[in-house]
C-alpha cells in the first residue's frame, strides 16, 4: 500500500518535470485558424501563433499567390499575430510558414489552404422560418461515448443536478431532426456548442475556453458539419450561437495571456452593472458607460476588451470560419448590448460582406422599445450611427403577451399592451427581422408564466405563430414543459425521451400523455400551416385597436387573408366585425386553421374564453 | 299684471320680426380678421367675409400698394374669402372693400391696416421659465362687473358647482401677477380665453364660439393686452392655449355653415377613439386612423376638417393674429395629436417663419415614449416626417415621477422608471424643450396622487424644478391643493382669497395655514434659486444608475454644480458618493439650497426618508 503510493507520487513528478522541460522547449503549441480557404471575399487572415518565445523567430512563407503582410510583436513573447495575404488567384494547397531563430532547429508549420465548400449555403434566417432552440446537454444523448471525455475538468454526469452535465449532445439532435421537420420547426439554434473546458456548470456553453473547436462532450466539429448537412437537406437551417462579450475563465488565451488588454482588467473583480441604459443615456456618466461594457458578466467570464484590435481580429475570423466550415445559415449574438457598440457595427460589415445572404439576431434583453430599437440597424432613431444589427430578440412583445394574458384589462392595460408594443414598430427599419418567442433557456417557461392555464398557453402560441418577425420556441414548449427562471436552472430540465433508459419518451405520440399530445398537435398544426401558407411568413399585418380586451389582427397576401382574434377574457366574447372591412371585404366565411370548421363571417363572431382563433377568411 | 304679460308679449313678437326683417337685408355680418398690419413676413391675408348672399355681389378695393388676389365663392353663397395682398411698403390706413351687386346698395367696409407694434415681443418659452397654468375662471375675479353677461347663452354663476362659470377673470390674474412673480414664476399659461358661448361648461375654455374675441366674462381683447403688457413690464411671458383641432358646437361658423366639410360630418354622432396610436402604427387600419382624427372630441365639439384650405387659412391666422396684437410669447396647443400631422407641419412653419423667436408645446397625452416622440419635430425616429413641433408635454415623465414615488422598487420599477424615462430623451432632437410637470387641469393633483405625503410631495416639486425641460406648475400647487380628476371638475377648484368676501386668502401669508405656508415657501425658494441660477436652467444633465432606489443626477455650468438626489424610501439612506467623482471632483461640501446648511461631502451622504435633496456643490 506504502510502496504503491510512493510509486504514484514519482510518477508524479516524473511527469511534472517532463511537462516542464517539453514546456521550455522551443515549440509550436497553436495556429489559429488551423487552416483557410481561398477565395474569401477579404484576402487577409491573421493568424495567432502561440508557442514559447515565439516572438524571438523570424518568420517566412513561400507559396504562390500568398504573401506574408505583417507579423505583429506583443507583450507577451510567446505570441505572435502572423498577417497573410491570399490573392484571389491563389490554388489551395499547403503553405509551409517557417520560424526561424539562430542556433535553434527552424519550425515548420504546415498550413492548410482549402478550396471553398459552403460558400452557396449561408442562407440566412427570416420570417419564413421558425426556430426552435435547444440545450443541447439537456435534449438528447445520442452517444454515451462522449458523456465523460477523460481530461476535461468537469467529468461529472449527474442528471439529478441543473448544474452537472447530463449528456446531451449533437448525435442527439439529428436523431430528432424528422420530430422537428414534421413539426414545423426550419431552423435550429442550439446554445453554444463550442468547448467549454470549465471546472462547473461547463453544460451551458456561454463561457468558451475555445473559439474553433466544438466540444468533445457534444461531438466534433466533423458532427457538427454533419448536424448542418442533415438540416440542409431537410430544407432545414443551422443558427450557431456567438459570444463576443466573454470567454470562460479557463480559455486557453487565459492561461497566457497575449498581451494586457486581451481582457479588460480591474483591481479587483468587477461584475457589470447589466444595465443597457446609460450607452444610450444622453445624460449618462462614463462611470456607468465604463462598467456596463468592461464589467465582467460573472467571475469566471472574463471580459474581452474589444477595442483590442488583436481581440476582434481573433472573434471576427473565427465566426467567419464557422460559416465557411460548416455552413452555418445565421448567428445569434448574446449579450448583444455588452458588447462594444462600433466593433460590433465593424464585425456587422465584415459579415455581411463576406455573407450577403447570412443574417444574425441579437439578444437585446431590455425593458423598453427605445432601449430595443437603440441596438438594431438602420440608424432608425437619432442615433448618428449604424449598428448594422438586422433583427433583435423581441423582449417587448414577450412582456406585452404576458400582459396581454395576465393582467386586469384597461385602457392601457391587457392586450392593449400587445397591440402598443407593435405600434412602436414604426422606429425599425424592418421589425420583420426581429425574433418573437415566449421563452428560452433564461426565462421562466411561459406555460408556468399563464399559471398553467393550457388555454392562455394555446392563445399564445397562436399569437407566436402568427404575429410579424420570427418566431422561436424553446425546446419542450409543445409538450408543455413548465418551470419558473428561478431558481436557476429549472427551466434546463431533460426532454424525456431523449436518454436511453428514459421510462417516457415524449418524442412519440405514445410516450406523451393526453395533454402533451394536445399541446404537440396543436402546435404542429399551426407551425405547418405557417410553413405552407406564405401568408403567415411574410403576409402584411394590419392590426385593430383593441375593444373590450379583445385584440383582432390580419395577416394578408394577394392569395390569402388570416384574421386572428385574441380574447384574454373569462368569458366568451361577441364581436361585431363591421369594423374590420378593409380586410373582410370579399369574404363570407371564417375556417379555423385548427379545427378546419367554417363559421359564417357575420356581424358577430364568437371568440370562446382565453382563446386565439386563427382563420383563413374564404370568399 | 296680464296687461304687462301681453306687452311683454307684443314687444318679443315685434322684436322677432324686426331681427328677421334684418336678417334678410343684404349686409355685412362680419369680417375676419376685423384688421391686419402692414409689413406682415407673409404679404397675403384671406378674409372671411360673412354676409346674407355676399357672395351675390362684386368685391373690389383700391388702396397704395394693396390688391385684391383673388375672391372665393364656396357652397354657401352668405360666405366670400378675399385674399388681399399687402405689399411691404403700404402704409397703415384704412382700405374701403366694396361689396357691390347690381340693383343694390353697395357695401363698404373699412378695413383697418395697422402699424405692427409687437414685433418685438414673440419671445418664446424656455428652460429658463418656470410656468405657472391657470383657469381664469377658477383663479380670482378682478371683475365682478362682467360675472354674468347679457345675451350670452351661460349667464349662471354657481361656485357650487364645478361644471357652472364661477366668475375670475384677466383681472384677477393681472392683479396677482406680483404674487407669482415673487414666487418665480415667469410665465403664465392660462386655458383658453376666448369665447366659448356655450349652453353649459362653457368657464373650460375648450369650446370656442369665437375665434378673434376675449371672451367677455373673462374681460376683453383690450384687456388680454394689458395683461401681456403686464407680464412683459415684470420680465414675464405670456403663453396662450390653442385648440385647432376643434370648436365649440355654438361657433359662429356652426350657425352657417361655410361649405359641408368645414367640419367632419357624420351620418351619427361619432366621437374619437382618443387612440393616437394608429397615426404611427405601421399596421394600423384606415378605419381606426380616421377615427382618431376626424371624430368629435364630444358632442359639443365638432371636428375641424383640417384638409380644408379656408379652414386652414382662418386658424393660422388668427394665431398670428394673437401674437401681433396681443404680444404673447408661446402658444400651448391643445389635444395635439387629434390634428391632422401635415396641417399643424404646415402650421409650424408659418408660425416660425413669422416670428422665428416664438415656440409652442403640444399637449400629447399618450402612455409611451415612442408615442411621444414621434409627434415632436426633427424626424428623430423614423418616420420621414418632420412634424415642426418643437415640444411636447411630457406625459412620460409624468407617469414616472408617480412611480418613482408611489411604486414598490425593483430593477425596473420605483425611481428606475424616472431614470429610464430620461434615458429615452435620446429619440428627441431636443428634451430640454419638452414641458415637465406634476399635474394640470385634466389631471388628479400630484399631492393627492402621492396620498397627501408631504414629504413626497416636495421630493416631487424639487425635482420638477431640477431635471431637464420647461417646468409647469398647476395654480394651487403652491399651497397643496389636493383633489382627484375623477369624478371631474375637483380639481379645478376656486384659489381661496382670489374673490370678495372669501373668508379665507391664501394669496398671503397670513391667510394660510403651516403646512400651505411649508409648501408655499418650499416652492418659492426653489423657484427663485432656479431664476437666479442658470445652472438649473440650462445646465448640462449628468444620471447616474439609481442604486437601493436612490436616484442622483447632477446639473452643472461652468460656474456651478447641483448635485439633487431622490430618496422615495421610507428610510434614512447612506449613500455612497465614491461613483460620482465625475461631478464631485473638487468639491468639498454640499449646500441644501432649502435650509443654506452644507454638509462635507464625504464618503458617504445621508439622505432623509421620502425626500428629494437640492445641493450646490462648493469647493
Amino acid at each position: 500500500m506504502l510502496q504503491t503510493r510512493r510509486m504514484l507520487l514519482t510518477a508524479i513528478l516524473l511527469l511534472t518535470a517532463m511537462y516542464t522541460a517539453m514546456a521550455q522547449m522551443p515549440k509550436l503549441e497553436r495556429i489559429e485558424p488551423a487552416f483557410w480557404w481561398t477565395g474569401m471575399q477579404e484576402p487577409m487572415v491573421q493568424l495567432i501563433v502561440h508557442g514559447d518565445k515565439i516572438a524571438a523567430r523570424e518568420v517566412s512563407l513561400s507559396y504562390p499567390g500568398v504573401t506574408l503582410q505583417e507579423v505583429h510583436k506583443v507583450e507577451n513573447p510567446n505570441y505572435l499575430f502572423v498577417d497573410i495575404n491570399i490573392a484571389a488567384a491563389a490554388n489551395p494547397g499547403t503553405i509551409p510558414i517557417v520560424f526561424r531563430q539562430k542556433g535553434q532547429k527552424d519550425i515548420v508549420y504546415q498550413y492548410e489552404l482549402r478550396k471553398r465548400e459552403n460558400s452557396s449555403k449561408a442562407q440566412g434566417v427570416n420570417s419564413s422560418d421558425l426556430v426552435y432552440l435547444i440545450m443541447p446537454d439537456r435534449f438528447a444523448n445520442g452517444d454515451k461515448s462522449n458523456d465523460v471525455i477523460k481530461g476535461m475538468q468537469e467529468t461529472s454526469l449527474n442528471r439529478d443536478s441543473m448544474y452537472k452535465r447530463h449528456g446531451g449532445d449533437i448525435q442527439g439532435i439529428i436523431d430528432h431532426l424528422g420530430y422537428l421537420q414534421d413539426m414545423g420547426v426550419t431552423a435550429l439554434w442550439m446554445t453554444p456548442l463550442v468547448t467549454n473546458d470549465q471546472p462547473s456548470a461547463s453544460y451551458h456553453g456561454y463561457a468558451a475556453t475555445e473559439n474553433y473547436r466544438i466540444d468533445p462532450r457534444f461531438g466534433s466539429n466533423e458532427m457538427y458539419r454533419r448536424l448542418a448537412d442533415s438540416l440542409h437537406k431537410r430544407g432545414m437551417k443551422l443558427i450557431q450561437d456567438l459570444v463576443h462579450n466573454h470567454i470562460g475563465s479557463q480559455h486557453w488565451t487565459m492561461k497566457d495571456l497575449p498581451m494586457s488588454n486581451w481582457v479588460h482588467q480591474w483591481p479587483a473583480f468587477t461584475r457589470s452593472n447589466f444595465r443597457a441604459a446609460p450607452l444610450m443615456d444622453p445624460y449618462s456618466a462614463a462611470a456607468d458607460r465604463k462598467l456596463m461594457t468592461d464589467g465582467w458578466f460573472d467571475v469566471h467570464m472574463p471580459d474581452m476588451d474589444q477595442s483590442n484590435p488583436y481581440v476582434r481580429r481573433y472573434f471576427t475570423q473565427s465566426h467567419l470560419w464557422w460559416i465557411e466550415y460548416a455552413g452555418v445559415d445565421a448567428f445569434r449574438l448574446d449579450t448583444y448590448p455588452y458588447n462594444d457598440a462600433d466593433f460590433m457595427a465593424e464585425w456587422g460589415k465584415a459579415i455581411k460582406a463576406a455573407y450577403p445572404g447570412f443574417t444574425f439576431f441579437g439578444e437585446v434583453w431590455v425593458r423598453s422599445g427605445p432601449e430595443q430599437v437603440f441596438f438594431s440597424q438602420g440608424n432608425t432613431v437619432n442615433r448618428g450611427f449604424d449598428s448594422q444589427l438586422p433583427g433583435t430578440t423581441d423582449f417587448q412583445s414577450l412582456w406585452a403577451i404576458a400582459a396581454a394574458l395576465n393582467e386586469k384589462p384597461g385602457w392601457d392595460d391587457g392586450v392593449v399592451k400587445l397591440y402598443s408594443t407593435l405600434v412602436q414598430d414604426y422606429q425599425y427599419q424592418d421589425p420583420m427581422r426581429n425574433v418573437v418567442f415566449l421563452d428560452n433557456h433564461d426565462l421562466s417557461r411561459f406555460y408556468s408564466v399563464v399559471n398553467g392555464n393550457k388555454n392562455k398557453y394555446k392563445a399564445a402560441l397562436a399569437w407566436l405563430l402568427s404575429t410579424r418577425g420570427i418566431p422561436q420556441l424553446y425546446y419542450g414548449a409543445e409538450i408543455g414543459m413548465k418551470n419558473f427562471s428561478n431558481p436557476d436552472g429549472l427551466v434546463r430540465e431533460d426532454f424525456k425521451g431523449g436518454w436511453a433508459g428514459d421510462t417516457l419518451n415524449k418524442f412519440t405520440a405514445a410516450g406523451r400523455n393526453a395533454e402533451e399530445n394536445e399541446l404537440h398537435d396543436y402546435i404542429s398544426k399551426l407551425a405547418n400551416y405557417r410553413k405552407n401558407n406564405p401568408v403567415l411568413q411574410t403576409g402584411k399585418l394590419m392590426q385593430f385597436i383593441p375593444q373590450d380586451n379583445v385584440y383582432t389582427y390580419f395577416r394578408y397576401n394577394a392569395e390569402k387573408t388570416v384574421m386572428i382574434v385574441m380574447n384574454p377574457n373569462e368569458k366568451e366574447m361577441a364581436m361585431l366585425t363591421a369594423r374590420f372591412t378593409e380586410r373582410t371585404t370579399g369574404f363570407s366565411k371564417a375556417r379555423d386553421v385548427i379545427s378546419g370548421n367554417s363559421v359564417p363571417l357575420a356581424d358577430s363572431l364568437r371568440i370562446p374564453a382565453e382563446s386565439t382563433l386563427v382563420m383563413e377568411l374564404e370568399r
